[in-house]
């Protein structure tokens, strides 16, 4: 009987080397045969002939005996495909190659993911529908990363992009750093197992314990740093940007520094010579041994091992092997897609209430996030360096500083979820709304008729845009906007409140765990739909009480009341006649 | 020397069984200790004592040594530890357990993707923005499987969706069987490995043929059947729509049928009793041979068996374990997604130039493509049958039926890139747009002003949507689509047409292979940012042949002539005065 036991994950695609045993699973399928295992042929070293004669031996043919030896595919195993016979592969014994078989037959297979599933997984997963804007969304996979690793820190949180363009130095490479829990090699080896989530990781090497993720308790605007969802942000991110990747991290309370590289040029080179494709080396050494860094060509590399010294733990994600199309998109575009971070983080960095640029100093209003992006292109020029706190120009700086006031929700369902709110009132200040336009967005400017030359600056408000942007435990999901609910709605018939009023609202709404993203973290997957169940109950939040009134009322006293106080319109009072200027 | 071939892909998590043996590999790290490779320590069948007597003898350890042996994550190996030790693990012999690394070691890891990575695949991938869409493209999934396998068929290529919700018959399932080509054993092997596309993919089980894939040469359209692309799409569906799924398939001459089953729980199973994971039996049988179907709870599996009979080739995908939300789904919204379905595939269905519904006979423009959908709830009730060629309300139907003239173009980029494309005319007919609605869009009807209760069908044709459904070898890319091109743009001065007339407009772009689409066919990658580079040239084709001139004026230029050919308003002539009726 074949020993199934023998055969390996890689399968019968790996042993070609010339001195390892070869055995065959060979199935009597000859018409009057009845049902039997397969026995097992060892065919190591022999030729055809002694092939077809240990045959005809396990199988007592007789001399005379007509017979076809085929593979499950029916192609005769003839002198020629002999030769070609590897290990394990299962055959069948038959009267003719057409005959029918007598009784079913079991051929054991091996069907590993191809390594493309690590080295693609990203290519078309981060597709936006003009392909560019994608690349800070995989750069925040590796920011979720380490906000969940730095969730614990007791001082600050410090994240580092290093874009490390300089080609004297080795680049360009991209560089994440962070001063998190770091890893032991049980989870850097976690860390490699695509689709490994942490709710369904044992992290401890003898696998006593079982999966241990605890949910942590609610905060304020679901800002709990538990990001990672899925097991595949940190390699899909990888892999988009660039080619190979180098996890170095040194765990809190161990003296040792682990290293683990994956590389799509590893993958192929271990194809190529038939080897395990998910086997590879952690290499554990102590903190700024550069032994194995190539200096002539990594100094990059050296640079970032030296650093290492002193400190308690960290993670470095090195990624070389960047596409060409990205380095020119991140020099050229740094202002816009260090925005787009800013705004995806921005209640990280600055805190549940956000950034007010009008206000003078920080309000009680703190955060230990530093999230520091800083470019190098060459070693004699200054490197560009920005803090995302800074950066005053993202849409959520922008709302929060424009807005005169806040009127704040929940929204509570089945299981837990919960959706905190808020609706921020940007008054009509004299001669125009105070609506922020996005300075980059392709369709700034007014959205209605283009025809005059003369362009007003957000004539209408928001518009026809969405009143909503959505965040998932406190980070941004960029594609999925809600643009109203029924009590937020310009109501169909004109009441005591002027349309435009409707106009001048924009939202956030704060999703907890309990709503699903995609495995991109693009889009969320249900959150109209939960929102819309007949179970959902929306309150007000006054100064942190919930009142359970009917909201609808309570939202459209709060414009009212916004647009009594805040609105203000020039009027022309005193009207003295007309006085036509012949002068211009 | 650690053996390093010794270990397999699933590594160290398998050989958990008593009688295998066991050994460890072991690295000097003691201070003093100069870099050496470790050193393999059998300890097969050995208790706490007998381990350490073995390590001191193979480092030559005197008895008054104090030394520490530990993991990697410096946990040290003491009786309680020792007990869970499994072969494989790199061990560090250390003099303090703190002690640093006097030089780095390598610690052999696997890393096999998880499970999860082939039964989540669709979970989160087919994401639509509330989450029902989804189900008819996880289906154009497995017809697009179907329509590349039977790409080459003579006689009439026969697609079929069984909805098996008989639950006296085992149901719910899900079938979708074809009459193409089939897969050997081999070809079902490679099927189940994930992210092998056609394009990487050795077909025959010597490997002694290179990677064959030859493109298609173009045809009208590029309704070339190539549909499959990245390895992923039927996996994704499956587990999208269901828990487990057996492949059936029978290749063309062949006597043999080859059925593998690939299913959640299997997974479990293994992943439980620590089998490889990636292992599994493909079972060789004759047609028709129903042996190891459980008759009493798969009676819809055996009619699917008995029905092999006589079969020269094919294809079944047999689902089980059907979401419940989906049945629900399939059942509620027959008529909607079975439409969506005849409008992705509406020109492989129905041929290049579409289906006119105002014509009586089909005219030269043949199919032989036959895609049908029945679905079975109850033995005695008559099945819902609906072949898609007779969906008459599809949208590319409605915008053919209501054309009166099209404009026919193409778009050459660099590398063989082709978009031909197509705007129609749907003209004004005496009192209303004749531009078809979707008649189940939530935002059908006026999408401006919602203030009168009176809604008038239509009133402004296009509207703002956007002019181009897109397809890409022929089948609709259902999430992308192109707003319009500058040469076709409503022009920001009235010009001698009205500007009603670009609200009439409606088109299609036909791509090929050249650009990408997302790996869930959702989204194009770089559909308009192709386009939209200089060296793409648009031209104009008329009767077949292309012309070489300024499209803009071209397209104006058809424009007029479809404003003053075909639209037709109601005029009153001879106004006689006004007449007040009383009696209404
Ligand atoms: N910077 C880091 N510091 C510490 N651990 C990390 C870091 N980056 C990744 N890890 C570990 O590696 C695991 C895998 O990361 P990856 O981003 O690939 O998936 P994930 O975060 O688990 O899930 P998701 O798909 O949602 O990102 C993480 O769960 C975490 O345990
Ligand atoms: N109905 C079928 N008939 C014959 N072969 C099939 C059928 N369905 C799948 N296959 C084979 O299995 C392979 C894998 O199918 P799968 O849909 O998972 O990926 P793919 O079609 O190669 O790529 P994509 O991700 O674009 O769908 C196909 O390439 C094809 O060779
Ligand atoms: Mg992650
Ligand atoms: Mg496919």
């Amino acid at each position: 009987m074949c020993d199934e036991t023998n055969m390996t994950e890689a399968g019968t695609e790996r042993d070609r080397g010339e001195n390892t045993s070869k055995s065959v699973c060979v199935y009597d399928c000859r018409p009057d045969s009845s049902a039997a295992p397969g026995r097992t042929l060892d065919f190591t070293n022999m030729d055809y002939n002694g092939f077809l004669q240990a045959l005809r031996q396990e199988f007592s043919l007789s001399t005379n005996e007509t017979f076809v030896i085929s593979t499950t595919d029916r192609k005769e195993i003839d002198e020629e495909l002999y030769k070609g016979l590897v290990d394990g592969k299962t055959l069948q014994l038959l009267k003719s190659v057409d005959q029918e078989l007598p009784m079913a037959i079991q051929e054991r297979i091996e069907y590993l993911p191809h390594y493309h599933t690590l080295v693609q997984c990203g290519m078309y997963e981060y597709y936006a529908s003009e392909g560019q804007k994608a690349l800070p969304y995989a750069f925040a996979e590796l920011v979720d990363n380490a906000l969940s690793a730095t969730g614990k820190n007791t001082g600050i949180r410090r994240i580092e992009i290093r874009l490390l363009f300089d080609e004297s130095q080795g680049g360009p490479a991209v560089a994440v750093l962070d001063n998190g829990c770091g890893m032991t090699s049980k989870q850097l080896n976690n860390w490699a197992v695509y689709r490994l989530s942490k709710f369904i990781r044992e992290n401890d090497m003898f696998h006593s314990e079982k999966p241990g993720y605890v949910r942590p308790s609610p905060v304020p605007r679901s800002l709990n740093s538990d990001i990672s969802y899925f097991g595949v942000g940190g390699k899909q991110a990888v892999f988009y940007i660039g080619q190979s990747v180098r996890m170095i991290s040194k765990p809190a309370g161990s003296p040792d520094v682990h290293e683990f590289v994956m590389s799509k040029d590893d993958f192929e080179r271990k194809e190529l010579k038939k080897e395990n494709i998910y086997s590879g080396f952690i290499r554990n050494r102590k903190p700024g041994d550069c032994s194995h860094v190539n200096v002539s060509n990594e100094q990059f590399l050296q640079s970032i091992v030296i650093e290492e010294d002193g400190k308690e733990s960290f993670t470095a994600v090195v990624i070389t092997g960047i596409h060409p199309e990205h380095v020119t998109y991140l020099k050229q575009y740094f202002p816009l897609w260090t925005r787009e971070l800013a705004h995806t983080y921005h209640y990280y960095i600055h805190g549940a209430d956000g950034k007010d640029t009008r206000e003078m100093r920080k309000t009680g209003n703190f955060s230990n996030i530093d999230i520091q992006i800083s470019l190098f292109e060459r070693s004699t020029r200054i490197p560009r360096v920005v803090n995302l706190r800074d950066v005053n120009n993202d849409m959520q700086t922008l709302y929060v500083s424009s807005s005169a006031s806040t009127f704040e929700f929940k929204a509570t369902g089945a299981r837990d979820s919960l959706v905190e709110g808020l609706i921020r009132y940007h008054p009509f200040l004299y001669d125009q709304e105070t609506y922020p336009v996005d300075p980059y967005a392709a369709s700034a400017g007014p959205s209605e008729e283009e025809d005059d030359d003369c362009i007003v600056l957000n004539p209408e408000g928001r518009g026809k845009r969405p009143i909503f942007e959505c965040f998932w435990n406190g980070r941004l999901i960029p594609y999925t906007s809600v643009s109203e609910f029924e009590w937020c709605k310009r109501p169909k018939k004109a009441g005591a409140l002027p349309f435009e009023c409707y106009n001048r609202i924009s939202g956030v709404l704060f999703a907890n765990d309990r709503f699903q993203v995609s495995t991109n973290k693009l889009t969320f997957m249900d959150l109209e739909l939960q929102l819309r169940d007949k179970d959902t109950i929306f309150t007000r939040v006054n100064n942190g009480q919930e009142q359970r009134v009917k909201i609808e009322r309570e939202f459209t006293s709060w414009l009212k009341e916004c647009h009594e106080r805040f609105d203000k319109q020039v009027m022309f009072q005193g009207f003295q006649g007309v006085t036509t200027r012949e002068d211009v």
